[in-house]
């Protein structure tokens, strides 16, 4: 089936807000087997928004509408879609039943716009809003279908998800089924030749790859005519795909790598503690956005200057002299010396080259050491990443010291 | 002038990419004094796309279109804006020259395909990409105008700067000017009402504030014949609106806090450490963001634990046991037991409760304290946010660490 989606709203228009509701509503309509052939947006403007459904009818029949529910005058979605799909607004008792309610419980007085949003269409599936007060609807007409919801991303996606979704998986023939596989230490070219024998032919289960921020996602996506059928192609071809990169998955579920690396680490109550150069404490911000992590996250000790490295870590002005500061033993030295201070299970550590400047021939930007002490061994890890950008080539480290961890543990 | 903005690429269809492009020529269209009507997106199909030109002609003068100017075979907008132009390609000399010149600097075959690149519609203006291979350019015909962009956004944004931008300031009869104001510690409605003096009755300059992260940012734009008048009009608001709310300004061209605040301690030569708790070394992950920042950071201690703010920084048990973790006394301890290990020129603390667990009637989720040690004194500052979630929280406190050393320095 083809369809469009169709955002309202001036702000969009002004590019005061970025339209994240179409790219979701994309994944989504592909998700279900759905052609989307358009994104359009227009402003609050009657005219306009009449003449565009009008023309996306011309070849689609399912438009999606996000924004223009609400109580005030320039909401004016629900009337303009009324007039196209030949229908009127009555009174929706059991909407004006919860805004009464809703008002009440907030003690306050419901003025006569906010009754508006309770006026549908008077042939309109309504669909509940969990987390706003306009309702969305869906209307039929002559085999074409549109569906309106809140413009807020909050409001609509849980509408999609909740309401939407089950209305359009009865109108669709297939459904997809995907699982989003996560990989660390792979580049997207590699992975693609390695995966080329599962690739080559292959129509359904499909298998696609991603570059992500210093990492590659594959998704393996089935679009078959019932869930159970989609599912079963999808986990039997993740076998196959573990047969050939099993050693670089970290996730088969679409988690990042610190989210999977503190659940280990709370699941065998790991403690952990850092000792961090060139990623200057993202290693302990990534560590401590986890809610719940201060079970097992101790510290971490940014030391930045050759001073706080030998000071706070006792790393060895020889050793700094002898070495610098971005090298194996000084990396080395740190983790040892963040153990005997803290004490903690695992100890990590990294020194590098962030960049821009800081580079030379023997040690160019994007060279990074990781050493880490677990189980009294301590191991060392050297990196040479392509050097992206400061931000990528810090972020790249601290995604080798979570990958670092995930194995060792 | 009306203008709409064509985006041409499947995988925006897909979901697959999120359309920053339109956003930026949206603000870009405004500023310049273009109504911008519409935003369409339709994938690389010729049909469709040609339909689209004719329809958005009806009532516009300006279409701007992004992507579909690469080298492969699905790239097909220029062809099809020649063919509603009523022009025809021929080969762009200069183009070809560039591109040989890079593939020979690339020791890379140039292939047929690359050639199409260097075919151009004989009556348009090209617009050189200095990011990629794919120039741009602008073709009129009866009135109307197409502008045809590549569609990486680091391509485009630099083409729309450096050619599409002064191409269009000649199309335009008004300029905008305008300059983004930043603030920290006033809230949106609080900032709204001390400016109301301004706002009323005001047609230009306007002024519009934003809420954005914690901080509030406050637009000065005027419109007018020149750029000098504009640029003079939004002076002199702004001279106003310092005499009112002053104090809560940290910026006047939109730079963010860390920035300023690092600028400050590198031009000032002054050292900084920090003792991190709540904010688990978000605060030295932005500074050291900052290229050139190990000039004046030393370290950060981020102290999770009980223990490590003891054993790191020398905080007394009794404190904890007598004050707990988040209070006053803490901070202070954290800051002075930092100072005497760095020996900094600035030392900011911060302990807080970031949630969502860790709460209490007495001490609340959102409550933070922080401390400095500068010039000999410790400060403390007590702040109670309101709790919106842990990242923003989090993030709330390190702006709250900044804001302190802002105004310290």
């Amino acid at each position: 089936m083809k369809s469009a989606i169709l955002s309202v709203g001036t702000e969009l228009l002004f590019g005061q807000i970025t339209n994240t509701n179409t790219v979701y509503l994309s994944q989504q309509l592909n998700l279900l087997g759905f052609d989307v052939m358009y994104h359009h947006t227009v402003g609050d403007n009657p005219g306009r928004l009449e003449e565009m459904i009008e023309m996306i009818f011309k070849d689609c029949d399912l438009i999606l509408t996000t924004g223009g529910l609400g109580p005030t005058q320039d909401d004016l979605t629900k009337e303009i879609v009324c007039r196209a799909m030949e229908d009127e607004l009555v009174l929706h008792r059991e909407t004006m039943d919860k805004l009464e309610t809703y008002f009440k419980k907030q003690n306050r007085v419901m003025t006569e716009n906010n009754k508006k949003q309770a006026y549908m269409p008077s042939r309109a599936v309504v669909f509940d809003n969990d987390a706003g007060t306009a309702p969305g609807f869906a209307l039929e007409h002559q085999g074409k279908t549109i569906i309106c919801m809140p413009g807020p991303p909050r409001e609509m996606t849980r509408m999609f998800q909740r309401r939407v979704l089950p209305y359009l998986e009865k109108k669709s023939e297939s459904t997809i089924v995907y699982r989003m596989i996560r990989t660390f230490g792979i580049g997207e070219s590699m992975l693609e030749t390695k995966l080329l024998p599962l690739i080559d032919g292959q129509t359904d289960p499909t298998l696609a790859t991603y570059a992500k921020e210093g990492e590659c996602c594959l998704r393996i996506a089935s679009k078959r005519a019932t869930k159970e059928e989609a599912a079963k192609a999808v986990d039997e071809m993740l076998e196959k795909v573990k047969a050939l990169i099993g050693e670089y998955i970290y996730s088969c579920d679409d988690e990042d790598l610190v989210t999977v690396v503190a659940r280990k680490l709370m699941e065998k109550k790991l403690t952990l503690s850092s000792a961090e150069s060139c990623t200057g404490g993202m290693f302990a911000a990534a560590m401590t956005g986890i809610s719940g992590i201060s079970q097992v996250f101790d510290r971490s000790l940014v030391t930045y200057s050759n001073e706080a490295k030998m000071q706070e870590l006792g790393v060895r002005e020889e050793t700094l002299k002898a070495h610098g500061a971005v090298s194996e033993e000084t990396a080395r030295e740190m983790a040892e010396g963040l153990h005997r201070v803290s004490g903690s299970d695992i100890c990590i550590s990294v020194t590098g080259i962030a960049g821009p400047g800081g580079g030379s021939p023997e040690k160019p930007v994007g060279l990074v050491y990781i050493g880490a002490v677990y189980q009294g061994k301590t191991v060392c890890r050297k990196i040479q990443m392509r050097n992206v950008n400061r931000n990528w080539n810090r972020n790249y480290a601290l995604l080798s010291m979570l990958d670092l961890i995930n194995k060792l543990v």
